[in-house]
């Protein structure tokens, strides 16, 4: 039997799961797991259309989700997968959760942290492009399908 | 009977009573309240430690708690009232909001979301410094109480 170690694109790929339940509840299809030695501690998914709440990121919900498996409100250890860049807001509370690893899918040359220059935790490491295609197109038939 | 208008003082002096609210429960005392139309809609007051989440600022709190009165993620034609400078995360969470008006107290040289860039919505007017003594000095006074 040959068993594939779980990898990034493993857990990206449960990502994109939650990304997909967002979709099926018309939101954008942005979603995140937290990961800790191995294991999935937190899912989240984008749901601000569904709670009215600008705040209720796929990334918030799971950074929240996290720290409530944990007990403490620290992500030390911890490597958050998500399946589109960070936004301020995100990157804003991945830096006080002072979380180990980022991982994420496709970039958002618009809203992401990085063109916006927002603070990641310098303790963080960032490792991107992780399945961006797959990520991606999950956001652009989105986009178009409410243009159409 | 001299009635005083309602004022920015006015409405920071609530959102300082919530920073004295955080305080009482141990937490850094910060504080907000949104307005709309003179009316308080919303409260909220730092609660990272006693939730275990560092998404848990006054601003993000209020800002949910807005929205979930207003019944719609936007914050337009309405005011935050927060006792200290908002950071990434929360600066972050009002562009999204798309709200009217931010006013701050004091100033966070370190962490604030003016210094480290973040963008607020093009919309939004940012009134700084009302009460900022007092917003300073519950910051300093509970500092200080720690390191003894």
């Amino acid at each position: 039997m040959n068993l594939k170690p779980l990898d990034h694109d493993y857990f990206m790929r449960r990502a994109l799961t939650e990304a997909q339940a967002a979709l099926a509840e018309g939101e954008v299809p942005v979603g995140a797991v937290v990961v800790a030695g191995d294991r999935i501690i937190a899912r989240g998914h984008n749901r601000t259309q569904v709670l009215n709440d600008v705040t209720a990121h796929a990334e918030m919900q799971a950074i929240t989700s996290a720290a409530n498996h944990i007990g403490g409100k620290y992500l030390h250890d911890c490597t958050l997968y998500v399946t589109l860049e960070p936004c301020q807001m995100c990157g804003g509370a991945l830096y006080w959760s002072q979380i180990s690893k980022v991982v994420y899918g496709a970039s958002d040359p618009k809203r992401g942290y990085s063109i916006l220059g927002t603070q990641l935790h310098p303790k963080s490491e960032v490792i991107t492009g992780v399945l961006a295609d797959e990520c991606g197109q999950l956001m652009d038939d989105f986009f178009k399908s409410k243009r159409r």
